[in-house]
C-alpha cells in the first residue's frame, strides 16, 4: 500500500433508505473526484453495490456540472439504491469476486459508499476483501441516515433536515388540532425502529409554544397503561393532546406495539412497521372517548428536501468531499464523521472512524436524555440537535415547484 | 341604509377547517379595519360565531402590530375555529337574538367570517337576519377553504398553498419511491370529501417528470376493478406505480369507498373520512403481491406554512382587505371572490357575490377536466392550477423553526 495517490476510476454507490441529503454528500464526493488529476473516470453505481455486480456504471464525467450540482437540493438517491446484504466473505465471496472483476475490469481504485449502518457493513466487508485478495483500492464509507444511529460520528447527515421538518410540521399540526374549543388528541408518528432521534426531534417545536405534550421513543420500554394515563391527564388539563411517538415502541418483552400490524421485512430482514399512529388513536379513543387522528409521517419526512436544513446540506457535501480528499491521500477502510463542539455556538470538525467499529452498532438516544416518566426529552437533547437544524435550503425553484436534478445516466460500456 | 360608512365596531371571526393562509385574510381584515377612521374597535371573535355567542372577543387594538403581521405567515386560524351550524332563524332564533344582543352591547356594525361553504351560510344568515330586524350591520364573507368548492370565485384562498404543498411532495416522495430497482406502489390520499381540487394538484408534480401515474377524483365514480387493472398496468410496464387519491372517492351507489372504516361526524354531520390509503393499499397488496404503501397526507396538508404560495398569501390578504374596504363603502351580504385571467400571463380581479349564491353551493373539478379513463387530469387543469401556486413564503425563521404569531388575546369586558 502507498500514500501516493493512485490513478485510476471511482466508484460512488448509495444503498439503504434515502434521505433529504443523500445526494448532496454523494456530489461531495462527484465533484471533488471529477476535480481530482488521479481519477480518471467516476462512476455511479446505478442502484449502490447491485450496480457493480449488475456492471451498471453511469459515467459521472458525461453529466453537466451545473446540473449534477441540483443534487445538493434533489432527495432521494439520484444513482439509485438498494437493500442488499452482501454474504460474509469467509461464508461466500461469489459477490466479492464479481466485485473485483469489475472493478479491475475498469480499473476502479477509489470505491465510496453513501448509506447507513448495512451499508457501511458492506463497504467494510469489501474493503476487507481488497486488503485481503491484495487489490489497491481505497474504500470509503460516506455516512448517511436520518435514524441518526451510526456509531461515533456525533450525528450523521440526513438526520437534521428531517428532524428540521419534523419539527416543522409538529408546530403546524400543532396549531391546526388547537383551532377548535371542542378538545382532540392528535397522535404522530415518526420514523426509527430502535433508535428515538426522529421522534425527539418533535421536541424542538416546544421552544416556540407549539410541540408536542408527550414523546415516547424505543430507547425504554413503552407501557400501554402509562401512555392512555399521561393522555388522560394531559387531555384533562388542557382538553387537547398531542403526542409524538416512534414507530419502534416496544413493550417490556420486545415486541413492537405495532407488531399486529407487522407485513413482511425489508431486505435486511428488518421488520416492517406502519399503522403505530392509527392503532394508538383507536386506542386513545375508545379509552377516552375524545376526537383522535393518527398521522404517519411515513416517506414525507425522509425526502422532504424543500424543508432541508443548510447545516445539513453543508455537512453532507463535505463528509463526501473528505472521503475523496482523504482516499486520495492514502487512507482506506474509514467512514468520514463528525466530531462537534456547542461549548460557544457550533463547530463541526470532520473526523474519520474505522469501518469495522462503525459496521451494524446502533447509536441510541443516551437514557438520561429521556425523562424519568419516559414521555418526553431533556434539554441535553435540545441542546444537541438545536444547532444541526439551522439555516433554509437554496432550493431553486422552477414554476413554483423544487428544481431536481435530472441526470442523463450513460452508463460504461 | 346608507352608503357612508357606519362608526361602530367591526368582528372578525373565522369558522371551519384551518388553512395555511386563513389568517393572512383574517390579518388582511384586521390590519384595514385598524386603519379605518370610521371602525372604532377591531374585535377578534374566539372561536368563531361561538366567540359572539359566549361574548369573547379579543381586543385586536391591544395587539402589537408586528406581531400581529406574523399572521400572514401562521398556520390554522389564530383567533380559534369552530363548527357550529347555525339554525334557520325561520326555526329558531335564539342565537339570532344573542348575536344581535352582542352586537349592540359593542356597537358592531362591521361583521366579517371567514371561512368555507358552511360559514358562508352563516354569514347569509346573519346578514339576513341583521336586515330583517333593521339592525344596521354590514356582513361580508371572506372566503377561505383548502377544498377549492366555493361557488362563483375562480378559486378559493388556501387551496394554493395545499395545492403547493401536495405537488411538492409528490415530486419527493416519488423520487423516494422510485429509488430501488424493486417495484413498489404507493398511494397517496388527499383532502377533498367532495371536490378533488387538492388530489388533482397532485398532477403539478408531473410537470416536472416527478409525479402520479394515476389520480382519482370524487367528482366521478370509482370502480375498484378499475382501479385494480389500472395499478396492473402501470406497475407491469413501470415496476412502479404512484398513485393520487381522494378521500372521498366513491362507488356508483354514492358510498364512500373508505366508509367501513368512518367513524363518527363533523359538527356539520358530514361523514370523517380516513384510512383510506392504508384501505387501497391492502387491496393493492392483495391483487399485485407487490409491495405497497399508504400515505395519509392528513392535517399536514392544510397547515403547510411553510410551503405557501407567495400568491395564495397576496390574495388572502387582499380578499380581507376589500372586504372592509366595500363594506366600509356600504355594501353588505357579500363575499369577496376572484375573477382571473390567464389569457396572457396570469391576473387576478377581486369580484363580489351575493352570500346567497354562494352558501352550500359546491364548486367541482370540470368533468371535461378529468380524462376519459377516470384516472387522470388534463392540461386545462394545470393551466388552471399552476399560476395560483407561483411564489414562495417570506416566512420569518427563528432558531431554523417558522415564527408564528403569539397573540396577547385580551377579552372585551
Amino acid at each position: 500500500m502507498t500514500n501516493k495517490p493512485l490513478i485510476g476510476a471511482a466508484v460512488i454507490g448509495q444503498s439503504g433508505g434515502p434521505s433529504s441529503v443523500i445526494n448532496a454528500s454523494a456530489y461531495g464526493v462527484i465533484k471533488t473526484a471529477l476535480e481530482s488529476e488521479y481519477i480518471t473516470t467516476v462512476y455511479g453505481a446505478n442502484h449502490g453495490i447491485k450496480g457493480v455486480l449488475n456492471d451498471r456504471l453511469m459515467i459521472m464525467d458525461k453529466e453537466d456540472p451545473a446540473e449534477l450540482e441540483k443534487m445538493l437540493y434533489t432527495p432521494s438517491s439520484a444513482l439509485g439504491s438498494c437493500r442488499y446484504k452482501i454474504a460474509d466473505p469467509d461464508v461466500d465471496d461469489t459477490d466479492y469476486k464479481r466485485i473485483l472483476e469489475i472493478f479491475k475490469k475498469y480499473n476502479v481504485r477509489y470505491f465510496f459508499y453513501n448509506g447507513g449502518n448495512d451499508s457501511m457493513d458492506t463497504c467494510n466487508k469489501i474493503s476487507r476483501y481488497c486488503a485481503k485478495v491484495g487489490y489497491e483500492c481505497r474504500v470509503f464509507g460516506v455516512p448517511k441516515t436520518i435514524d441518526n444511529d451510526l456509531y461515533g460520528t456525533d450525528h450523521c447527515p440526513g438526520f437534521a433536515s428531517a428532524a428540521k421538518y419534523i419539527a416543522t410540521s409538529f408546530m403546524e399540526v400543532s396549531r391546526d388540532c388547537h383551532v377548535y374549543d371542542v378538545g382532540m388528541v392528535t397522535i404522530i408518528e415518526c420514523m426509527g425502529r430502535h433508535a428515538g432521534w426522529l421522534t425527539a426531534a418533535a421536541s424542538l417545536a416546544n421552544l416556540k409554544g407549539d410541540g408536542p405534550d408527550l414523546i415516547y421513543l424505543p430507547e425504554v420500554d413503552f407501557d400501554m397503561d402509562q401512555f392512555i394515563a399521561d393522555v388522560k391527564r394531559v387531555y384533562a388539563e388542557k382538553k387537547n393532546c398531542l403526542v409524538a411517538v416512534s414507530e419502534g415502541v416496544h413493550y417490556a418483552d420486545g415486541s413492537f406495539v405495532s407488531e399486529a400490524k407487522t407485513s413482511g421485512t425489508d431486505g435486511f430482514g428488518h421488520a416492517q412497521l406502519g399503522g403505530l399512529a392509527a392503532r394508538l388513536a383507536s386506542v386513545v379513543k375508545a379509552a377516552t372517548g375524545a376526537k383522535v387522528r393518527g398521522i404517519e409521517l411515513s416517506l414525507l419526512q425522509r425526502c422532504a428536501s424543500h424543508c432541508a436544513s443548510a447545516t445539513d446540506i453543508e455537512e453532507s457535501f463535505n463528509s463526501g468531499k473528505i472521503a475523496v480528499e482523504s482516499a486520495l491521500a492514502g487512507i482506506t477502510g474509514k467512514m468520514v464523521g463528525f466530531k462537534c463542539d456547542r461549548s460557544s455556538g457550533y463547530k463541526c470538525e470532520y473526523v474519520l472512524f474505522d469501518l469495522t467499529d462503525v459496521a451494524n452498532t446502533e447509536q441510541k438516544v443516551p437514557l438520561e436524555w429521556i425523562t424519568p416518566e419516559h414521555n418526553g426529552v431533556t434539554q441535553d437533547f435540545i441542546d444537541y440537535c438545536l444547532p444541526l437544524i439551522q439555516g433554509e435550503t437554496r432550493q431553486a425553484k422552477e414554476d413554483g415547484l423544487p428544481a431536481f436534478v435530472h441526470l442523463k445516466k450513460i452508463f460504461a460500456e
